[in-house]
């Protein structure tokens, strides 16, 4: 470290991006809560980081005092078990750093003494329950070990994001991902691993619908635990049926095989959502309007006699609507708004976020539009359910975590290290 | 039949009064749809008659031209199944009747060409979800043995009631009743026991809040099927849960000890909509107001740190709410009437149904008298959700099927057997 203590004055930075994900095949329920190992494997699609990401850029500098991190501009602790694992396991994993430009070098053993500064944003409301955790987590891992030469591969990478939070560990990778539960009592072999990337399956195209909720969730951490200590259809559900689901769910993404993607997918969902119903005291993720989603594509893959769109829901009442084609998405969208009109206050291009290229294809200019929309053929005296969704995303699968090279993208200023 | 051939002009009728009844532990799938054999048993609490009940008059005259039925008035086909398994299976147990006053005598072979005029009356809305079918079936059947001096006993007509309605079969009796879900093909042994009588747990009171819904919601029957067919849940709650859970239910019944009875009670009931959530597609009962009540009772129980009330909901959104004691009841509805106001249209005595001392216990008379009550103490920032329930019924664990002698309460006139 002969130029580090030359001058104080360096700053080294990385910046990543990396997406989130929405598990088809869902995690529900730890075996071990301190290395985050889940009871059975989970299958999740990566959703394109366009629309939905996470950047973090990671500093270090002898000038830093402590680890420090900022979130969406807002200093937050460290101090907590998840982050201090990561911190803790990716040191462990540093390499030698050489920066030739700066004329400095970082040894392996240095890493252990110096401090680090962590600036992370999400391009989503953080609270709106879309998995910004499995992001966030995700980039700190992937950005700090670019930062400190970590030779590790991305599965390597994803044990670790996932002592930080469990989902985080599929966000390492693009496409469709497999979080392996393992065996290990250590945890090595909990990791994610790709089933394919990104460009496979190129026709899904998914819509978010973030529903507005009066009610606090129970945060999935401890509802989890609930459900691991008082459901009786738990498991079941691990022993019996997840195993075979994985391997239908790889079968069918392997094939493109939308109708059994959208069966397990649904399927699985429901039955989560069964298990924390199940739980003492019980859990309620999905509301009212989570129901009527259902219950919208429900209805429609009926009428179409074969599934047009697949609904999952996480841990709140958001649905994930995963649409076999564009032209399936079109409808959907027109579904949607039909169903779910914006408050008045609202206009249709704040309503509609994310890829509007569909909304375009739907015909859909302007609030005044949706009035013009018929309903759809499979309801008799369909009612209304204004305000009841806060705003639909358009996405898609994406890409895994990518760095920006372009520094004016960093959240850290490259002379001081502080957020800009 | 000497003397029913001499005049065509007698009448002979009765009339009884059959409970309804909430299960506790759930029956929720059948192993036989036509002679409705249930895939577990099943225990239930019978409600108070004086507040919750069916009034079934039954009249036989050879001046009938065939089997009609009359339901809260209206004229109804008999033509089901389910009407024509319980009228086949009564007229073959039917034996000998002499009425010396009438100068009449019907002899056992007579009845199968005798047509019968039945009338019946719930006592509460048919279609708010209050198990009407399993007091009226119990009812017409209970009625028609009498009329038909069939030498059966109570279980035995349970069985036979049971082809109408399956949860009718509990309605035979009062206070606590099993149904046995039997081993043979043909039924037989399917029937209902009394596990105590309706003296047995006088502590106990019941209160209803029948939730206002907008949804239609799918039939018991054709939902249960799809829960046989699809869940991969449902088979582990038949066969490892509620085994055990009958076993642990009758002892707390015995035993009269709440904290297992409420344990049980809620536990079965999230699990039943569990299962209906596991099905596919998935059924939703329960309603946002249904996870508000739950909320509500689960926060208190654990404030009280045991438990005060238990909840459980039928196919349908409206709570069923059973507290430890007459204290334990009025503090329920001073917390449900304080959340759950009624629309400002309605007076409190319309909104508070039945046993209305609990009412005048709580210290309420007024609708104003709702405005001052405080927020339960379990609870910061409570919301209210005015107009969400449409009613509350107050009541308690009841006696079994009684006969009317008074002829006055009858619904059919007893000169020409045609509704009053």
């Amino acid at each position: 470290m002969a130029s580090a203590e030359e001058s104080k004055r360096w700053v080294r930075m990385m910046t990543a991006q990396t997406p989130t994900n929405i598990a088809v095949i869902k995690y529900w329920g730890k075996r071990d809560e301190t290395l985050i190992l889940p009871v059975n494997d989970s299958i999740s699609v990566t959703l394109d980081p366009d629309h939905l990401c996470t950047t973090t850029t990671v500093a270090v500098s002898p000038s830093f005092e402590e680890d420090r991190m900022w979130l969406n501009g807002k200093e937050i602790s460290l101090s907590g078990g998840r982050f201090q694992s990561c911190l803790r396991e990716i040191r462990r994993r540093a390499g030698d750093v050489e920066d030739r430009e700066k004329g400095l070098r970082i040894g392996k053993s240095d890493w252990e003494k110096l401090h680090l500064h962590i600036a992370s944003f999400n391009n989503f409301p953080t609270a709106a329950g879309l998995a910004s955790s499995a992001a966030g987590f995700a980039c700190l891992v992937f950005a700090l070990a670019k930062l400190m030469n970590a030779k590790e591969d991305q599965s390597q990478l994803s044990a670790i994001a996932r002592q930080g939070s469990g989902s985080a560990c599929r966000s390492l990778f693009g496409g469709f991902v497999k979080w392996i539960m393992g065996n290990d009592k250590d945890g090595s072999d909990s990791l994610a691993v790709q089933l394919a990337h990104d460009k496979h399956w190129d026709d899904l195209v998914i819509i978010i619908a973030v529903v507005s909720s009066r009610q606090k969730e129970t945060s999935s951490t401890s509802g989890m635990r609930e459900s691991v200590e008082t459901s009786l259809l738990l498991q079941h559900r691990v022993k019996e049926v997840v195993p075979k689901r994985i391997v239908q769910m790889e079968e069918a993404i392997k094939n493109h095989d939308f109708a059994s993607f959208a069966q397990l997918t649904c399927a699985d969902s429901n039955q989560f959502h069964a298990v924390c119903l199940d739980t003492c005291p019980p859990i309620f993720y999905m509301n009212d309007t989570s129901h009527r989603i259902i219950n919208c594509v429900e209805k429609w893959n009926r009428l179409e006699g074969t599934p047009q769109v697949a609904y999952t829901f996480d841990a709140g009442p958001n649905a994930v609507l995963i649409s076999r084609d564009r032209k399936a998405a079109v409808q959907l969208l027109q579904r949607l708004l039909f169903y779910f009109p914006p408050n008045s206050d609202t206009d249709l291009n704040s309503y509609v976020i994310g890829d509007k290229s569909i909304l375009k294809d739907a015909g859909l200019e302007t609030t005044r539009d949706l009035e013009a929309l018929p309903p759809p053929p499979e309801v008799k005296d369909a009612q209304k359910y204004k305000g009841d969704v806060s705003y639909f995303i358009c996405t898609r699968p994406g890409r895994g975590p990518v760095m920006l090279s372009d520094e004016s993208r960093a959240l850290l200023d490259p002379e001081t290290g502080f957020p800009k």
